[in-house]
């Protein structure tokens, strides 16, 4: 590397093994857009780990890369670094941040996609896009294609990088001026977030480990809660607690999507006892 | 690290780098489930390096995950810890198993999914459930949401992620006792495993290097043997010694499958001098 | 490892952590082949990290491959090994190359897909299958089945591995003799190369940095040029510099493909001032 500031140097230098980078992007794996982010991972950054979290996100879904960097980070060593691309706003003002938070750090877009982390963020630092380019070029000479298009790559990557080398928050920019960060607007309503491969449908309804089974109505359907898949009868839509926490609609066998004809927004309806809302 | 068994202090702790731990599951990727479990497995054994043997086993197919399991292992490093995850039985009696077989590890449920291998395994033990979820958030302190429904990140890749840490097969549970592990009925009827991407059809009738091709016909059409598929003429289905080691039938330049309009589990009959089956 | 050319006693051995080796094929991530491929690499060289560049090339297309590769191995680590696996040949008297060219290597088929590289080739040698075989026997006892149809696991994979250990091109056979290597019919004419995930159509033609724009048409419709997407106005087809430093058209929150109903080799027209050719 010809940068002086190298992994051992710095005074938060991790030791081998190197830090651990996740990548959560909405490019897909068809193109290799993903695969030179983490080039320039390990050109930066020679030590470091990458772990897909995933590239599918829907296409500028924003609110579905938050729930899943919401609730997936905690599975990860503390000190990962989680890069997160998805409407990047290329070509607007949006601005860059990485973000120290939880015992993690995140690096992503402007837009909301930090909405959970940034509420308990120790610190937040606007990414210097220029510098983050000279980064990429003194590390790579032959990648003289640095483009105004492709900030995951050219922007947010050697950002994680230097992260993921130990260096400080101020290594990628200052500390955030100006405007707060964008929050999501709250959407408090519960409904559907995300619609998982097997079809069943993970609510943003909290539901605490220990805690009473929330009654739920979709549809104006109720749900019967179990504690497993395996409890619920053949054919039959049942709630649980899902993996990662919150309220999940399943069926035994099959795809609760397609058997209650619901997709990514649909609105659930709580009743008592733990909240109170119209039915 | 909390734990005191360390990386460095088992007596069979690895040296750098890190074991391999091979991920096969029907998770596919386009959620993040198949990333946290990376994540638990990078926090419980840093040095780890991980490799996607696949994602995209169907749903619950325990068999073609099985015939991938037995045909793939020994392209990878002695020591690999081999983690399945496929219809690990959510919510039902089922066990959790670790088999020490062939110089390899393998970690997942107790459905038939290691039949080829168990017959050869040196120990199997009982994965004890309760202590990987303890190992979890004695690793993972802010990820409080441990499930009952997500086995995959909370029992199976901790178990692994012991293994990968170099420790024995009682650290993640006692010899297995009780009833033995299960096996899939022994389906020798000659038929198609697998249907790959290119739409080959690749079956489970051995043919061992050097033997002479086995005689078979499928849908009541026989095939003519070659060595590599460019000594198929265009447009022909032939029949050749895949890379695994068994019987594929192929098309030159085209799909087997959607030519001869067959799939998964369909049946070929074979013709002496190997075998002596009616046709 | 058996061999005694380890990692350590090659004049150009790496230190760790070890070189990079990225990924390229057509086999797609549903079976398990890239996974097996991996598996070799790891076996043969520890501490070699991998990255998948993509593996959704279309079945055969050698012409898309070999532009990816030419745009996107100068966002990796100088030194590392670019494996391609697309059209091998199997069964034909196709060769297998290793190249070294702009400070990197090149492992992959002799069919064109090293084109653009080739002319600035450092040494080309032509690997030795027999002996790869012999290297992955050694290495992986178990693997007896190696095939005559499956080079990318047999041959390729264990050429990328020593040369990721840091050996000598000459240690995965001698220099090439004969014939000159393949290279793609140079297909001047300005055409579309990718649709990417996005529908955006990246073409061939050069677009230096600081450049004027080129004006283009396609399907008789000119096309308007912008800096960033950002630019477009709502519904509109433009051209901009891609991130691969080629010209790029976009539709502003859409498909291009989809808006111009065109799709891969699709011609494009150049008009001056940069070439002049007839509309």
């Amino acid at each position: 590397m010809s940068s002086s500031a190298g992994p051992a140097s710095g005074p938060t230098a991790t030791s081998a093994p190197g830090r651990v980078v996740s990548l959560l992007t909405d490019f897909g794996r068809q193109d290799p857009f993903v695969g030179v982010m983490q080039g320039v991972l390990l050109a930066l950054a020679p030590d470091v780990r990458t772990v897909d979290l995933t590239h599918e996100v829907p296409p500028q879904e924003v609110e579905a890369a938050a729930f899943w960097l919401s609730h997936c980070h905690p599975y990860f060593p503390r000190g990962t670094v989680h890069l997160a691309v998805v409407d990047p706003g290329v070509g607007t003002t949006r601005r860059a941040l990485a973000v120290a938070a939880l015992g993690h750090l995140f690096v992503g877009p402007d837009n909301g996609i930090f909405s959970s982390v940034l509420a308990r963020a120790d610190a937040v630092h606007e990414i210097d896009a220029e510098q983050m380019r000279r980064q990429l070029r003194a590390h790579l000479p032959g990648a003289s294609a640095v483009s105004s298009t492709f900030h995951g790559r050219d922007v947010f990557a050697p950002a994680a990088a230097l992260l993921a080398r130990g260096e400080e928050l101020a290594a990628v920019g200052p500390p955030l001026t100006g405007a707060p960060p964008v929050l999501l607007a709250k959407h408090d309503a519960p409904r559907v977030m995300i619609v998982d491969r097997f079809g069943n449908l993970i609510t943003n309804v909290d539901w605490p480990e220990g805690a009473e089974p929330p009654r739920l109505s979709i549809r104006g359907r109720g749900l019967r809660s179990v504690r497993t898949y395996g409890e619920a009868t053949h054919g039959e839509c049942v709630t649980l607690r899902g993996s990662f926490g919150t309220l999940e609609i399943a069926l035994r066998d099959g795809s609760a999507a397609r058997e209650l004809g619901v997709g990514r927004g649909e609105p659930v309806v709580l009743h008592g006892p733990r909240r109170d809302e119209p039915a």
